[in-house]
């Protein structure tokens, strides 16, 4: 699968399909998922890292501190025509080049002397572009993905469709927290609704907002719950990390509302999804939480800004009650909004307690194709 | 955990779980689901059976096919203080004692010379009880789980308590089709609804179809749709065995409805699912799968009349149009229908094709617990 003259002691389909499921390891957020993987001069793997979420080591970062503790104890032996400058490193996403939580990944794969880069995906938006340049100025070998083999490079694009369109459109990452009866209903006729779902799901979703930057729910659900809308561990106490609480809508918000809590608050009034993740934007929100109810989780379906879906189903019918999304105005079968169950991270489907739990994420719109 | 004087070389919670374990490789529909296991004289497992669905060997035949296999083959050797008689065959459920399908297990197990017989479930019901009885006429040692292990007796009971229940009333074991959006719709406003669920889905219910002896629809799917009901391979042909067509409502059937077919085919003019499974019984239908539609899925449910749910879960969100189950006059949501996954066979949830199918019965009244 070489070409251009481009020539690989390796196979690419192999090694970036290797990358591809690395990077799937981690889990979707303010960052994209990327895998890394350091082969030698012989074509064998020295080295898989991945990215873990935000803050944690970049994917490139993982794969050299690994490189270096093999070395460091003398598993991997550095020897004439088999050292880092022989070494090629692939990786799903082109390295970044800004100081963000971490620093450059250009920067460490220059110090750590690694002679060859092939990347997957281009970064091309955003602070963080620029890498392949920048490496190939410090005189490696820099090689797209694009110009070996086109399928998969289109595939680790594919990986991160949604992060790059979000970061495209200069909004946050989205998750929606859905908690439902296999029927669908997040209430009981008479408007009773604790709990459907159980503990464990209850907890697992907690992790999900201990990532995001902001939990956002309706001022519906403010008014009908008074939920705190904080990250909380297993034994009920706040977690370490604390996304900003916002409640979207026109209604008021009363002063002795729990979402209010210390003030790390925020009220957008506003019915219209894109102005909600652009003010969200505008204060630093990479990865916001749509908790609900019903007509937010709709909002933002229908306008295409739902980037996973996290889907927690509890085993009983109601049959009646309230429908858990909305008002999506569509029409035909043909106009569904379509998803794909998504096994980055914990898997696609899991147990979780009595409920299970579901990943998805938006369908492209294209299927994947080699770009040539 | 032995006591009331019977001694096993063995430890009856190990290997009765084992054996539930062991069962819970079936499948559910006309028959209980069954585990066996023979342990010799030092307490070593000598042969783990189950049994894999109406028509097929009973689990204690396939413990002692394996059994005469290894013995044949000279795997298993017989020495003095370790044959047959001084062998212990433990099943979850009280060994049959009459011919349906296949012989009685009883005469098998005699045949076989197994000295003890441990039963966890008693067989109360029906023609093939009365097992334990013949056995201990026969001379040999038999014990009832209960006597010795009444947590692991009332576990066995519990992995066929609806099998049980549908015993105890007369009616078909009940396997319920449910195929839906995320959302639990089953068609868009405009009534379009194929596909919702992929291919491999609707070849996973087919297989379901193809183990029951009948399978029933509403009147209301008839008139709407017009499908065939009949068991389809993947390629689109019939598969061997068929179910016996059902069409439950008071509407009249088109003289030119697909489903009347060949004339296996059966109206049953009631809307009320106590007497329609009453009338499936009194041909000798053991095993009915609920194809739909939302009425009839509801009737159904609100009748506590489902024994297992397989819910086809299509990776796509509606918002709106017809809902998969109505009518269960429920209010509130302590009354909400209670079911648990269910990992018999191929597993609680399982991805297929595009879809997820997840496998539900309902939950036990009363949590599991030891009966003295």
């Amino acid at each position: 699968m070489t070409g251009s003259g481009h020539s690989l002691n390796f196979d690419l389909h192999e090694i970036g399909g290797r990358a591809i499921a690395a990077a799937r390891l981690g889990v979707r957020g303010a960052n994209p998922i990327v895998g890394a993987i350091v082969v030698d001069a012989a074509g064998r793997i020295l080295a898989v890292g991945h990215h873990r979420g935000a803050g944690t080591a970049h994917a490139e970062a993982d794969a050299l501190a690994q490189l270096r503790a093999d070395l460091d104890s003398g598993r991997i032996d550095i020897r004439d025509g088999n050292g880092p400058a022989d070494w090629t490193m692939v990786v799903t996403l082109e390295p970044c080049n800004h100081t963000g939580r971490t620093g450059p990944c250009t920067h460490a794969i220059r110090d750590a002397g690694i002679g060859t880069i092939v990347y997957g995906a281009q970064d091309e938006t955003g602070e963080a572009a620029g890498g392949a340049a920048w490496l190939a100025a410090q005189g490696r070998r820099v090689i797209a993905g694009s110009d070996v083999d086109p399928a998969w490079a289109a595939a680790a694009r594919r990986a991160n469709h949604r992060w790059f369109a979000a970061r495209a459109a200069g909004r946050p990452f989205t998750s929606l927290h859905l908690a439902q009866t296999l029927d669908g209903r997040i209430a009981a006729p008479d408007g009773t609704s604790q709990w459907i779902t159980g503990p464990a799901s209850r907890h697992h979703s907690h992790g999900v907002r201990a990532r995001a930057d902001a939990i956002l729910a309706g001022t519906g659900t403010i008014l009908a719950d008074d939920p705190r809308l904080t990250a909380r561990l297993a034994d009920g106490t706040d977690a370490h990390r604390q996304p900003l609480r916002v409640v979207m809508g026109h209604r008021d918000v009363p002063a002795d509302a729990a979402v209010i809590g210390d003030g790390r608050f925020l009220h957008v009034r506003t019915r219209d999804p894109r102005e909600a993740l652009r003010e969200l934007a505008s204060v630093g929100v990479a990865h916001a939480m749509i908790e609900g109810g019903a007509a937010i989780a709709g909002a933002f379906l229908a306008a295409d800004l739902i980037d996973e879906i996290w889907l927690y189903q509890a085993p009983m019918v109601l049959g009646g009650g309230r429908a858990v999304v909305v008002d999506l105005g569509i029409e035909t079968l043909a106009s569904a909004k379509r998803f794909e169950y998504d096994d980055v991270g914990e898997g696609a489907v899991q147990r979780c307690g009595d409920d299970v739990v579901l990943h998805l994420g938006p369908a492209p719109a294209e299927p994947a194709q080699p770009k040539n």
